[in-house]
């Protein structure tokens, strides 16, 4: 149904084209056709219908169709005006046995961050969840939180935004969360079963919107509303290009983080640790030099710390 | 009603104790008593009834309540004479909320290995798996999957067998595989939502009932029937007492392995690689010398070779 849709809009992309010459190329009746025309014109799409055919005049600003439209990655988008977490029913759809699939949202209501933190997500922001079945072993999952991370970082700094990223994944600019990313898997040793990344952009919403202990910020706040469609495209390509090539995600992680130089406080499940982040390591652990040792870390809450007298 | 059955092995334990007795200590009705007396006795505990009490006289040789009497690691034991995977059996508990619980079976009808292999699993062996829910971040989860196997092999090393490592997890006598190890986990990067580790060790079984396409061998065809239930208890504690220490589990793999020092193929998801295996490394991953490179491997299929002319 949804792949349909995604067929006549690629043949309206080209220039009118008739009802009964859809039918014939789509391999599909003439009632089809219009019950498509119908569902898209719902979804948003402007479509006149005259004498030369059916002739796509716009697109709308966000959404399934017009996520899918023209975007580089083989997703499927599912969309949702309101949903309580993205993450959720990305999982659900894990169980169903579906896999490159994205679910979107304009809201949630239960939004998770990560160790079942509340994460705000209100209308406006671009908040999505990308399921992956990966062919790798289930140790390398942490490196596809972090090229969600660059992907972000990179699409909203195409917008002129000034983000860095926070280890291991929190986008930020001027110490002030951006987008967060949510990473869940199942799997055995040897290969992921299913990933499932969310990643919550923080988009055209206001920032008072964003409650929490240390100061959000949106793109509302730093540069206006965005075309939340295309900004959501452009994620998503780059994602899709780093999850294609491993090995060119801890370089490109490295440009954009604003952590490894600094000292830093990281509160581990069992300890919390004080000095300064020298590096990042397979599959995206931290070095933290102490001054008397030099730690990897696997996963921890990560401050930035003013730097020592 | 688990629990109970413990409570009164353990009176019975310290010797004969009467009815009543019990049904105050335990702060059950004597009709309670009973009917946990008699459950008991069907689970193959003879249990005498004399006019100085009822009288713990033998334990039977396998089951959900024998391994669990006695067991100094706080796993409750579920035991199926029959059952069709006890890894599946564990995610369902795992699903339902449990912790620390262990699916014991005698035989399993569809045993699963990793990667979807199928493992032989007939009546007389020791089927088991282990739910925990560690305090630690997912990339450690390797580490248990490798403590199992440390695990194993010491606690059939007890008995006089000469079991060795083969990387990750493979237990061996003599290139013959002894026990196998499927690991399967859910979570987010920050920690381990469940762990599922199953082992498969072939005890009381014949060899020639263990097709596969290497000859593999058992207990019995090593040095005769063996005490499942010691053994069983004797692997739990071992394990439980290594997942308490995440930091004693490489060394202990190093002591055991067999693949150290070895010239290996290595199968991965993407490639085969063939050297002389050098090292692990956390989380488990092995260091094999191409002799152009050193390669940290992930995951994969690793066969022993004989050394290079």
């Amino acid at each position: 149904m949804q792949e349909r849709r995604a067929d006549i809009l690629a043949h309206l992309a080209d220039g009118p084209v008739t009802g009964p010459a859809l039918a014939e190329q789509l391999d599909i009746t003439r009632a089809a056709v219009w019950k498509h025309i119908e569902a898209l014109r719902e979804e948003g799409f402007e479509i006149a219908s005259r004498e030369s055919g059916y002739r796509l005049e716009s697109i709308p600003e966000f959404g399934g169709s017009a996520v899918e439209f023209g975007l580089s990655a083989p997703f499927t988008v599912e969309y949702h005006d309101s949903i309580g977490s993205t993450n959720s029913r990305a999982r659900e759809l894990a169980a169903a046995g579906e896999q490159n699939a994205v679910v979107l949202a304009n809201e949630q209501t239960g939004g998770r961050g990560r160790l079942d933190r509340e994460w705000s997500s209100p209308s406006g922001g671009i908040w999505l969840s990308i399921l992956l079945r990966p062919e790798v072993p289930a140790v390398h999952a942490p490196l596809f939180t972090l090229a969600a991370a660059v992907a972000t970082t990179r699409a909203v700094r195409e917008l002129g935004v000034d983000a860095t990223i926070k280890w291991p994944n929190d986008v930020q600019v001027e110490g002030r969360k951006l987008a967060g990313i949510l990473t869940e898997m199942e799997g055995e040793a040897d290969r992921i079963s299913w990933l499932v990344v969310g990643i919550g952009l923080n988009a055209n919403v206001d920032s008072t919107q964003l409650p929490g202990e240390r100061p959000a910020t949106s793109l509302r706040a730093e540069i206006g509303d965005v075309d939340r469609r295309r900004l959501t495209q452009n994620l998503l390509e780059a994602f899709w290009n780093r999850s294609e090539q491993t090995e060119s995600i801890l370089p490109a992680w490295r440009e954009l983080t604003s952590t490894i130089g600094q000292r830093v406080r990281v509160e581990t499940q069992r300890e919390e640790i004080v000095g300064e982040a020298v590096g990042i390591e397979f599959p995206g652990s931290l070095i933290v030099d102490t001054g008397a040792e030099k730690l990897t870390i696997s996963a921890g809450d990560c401050e930035h710390l003013r730097p020592a007298e």
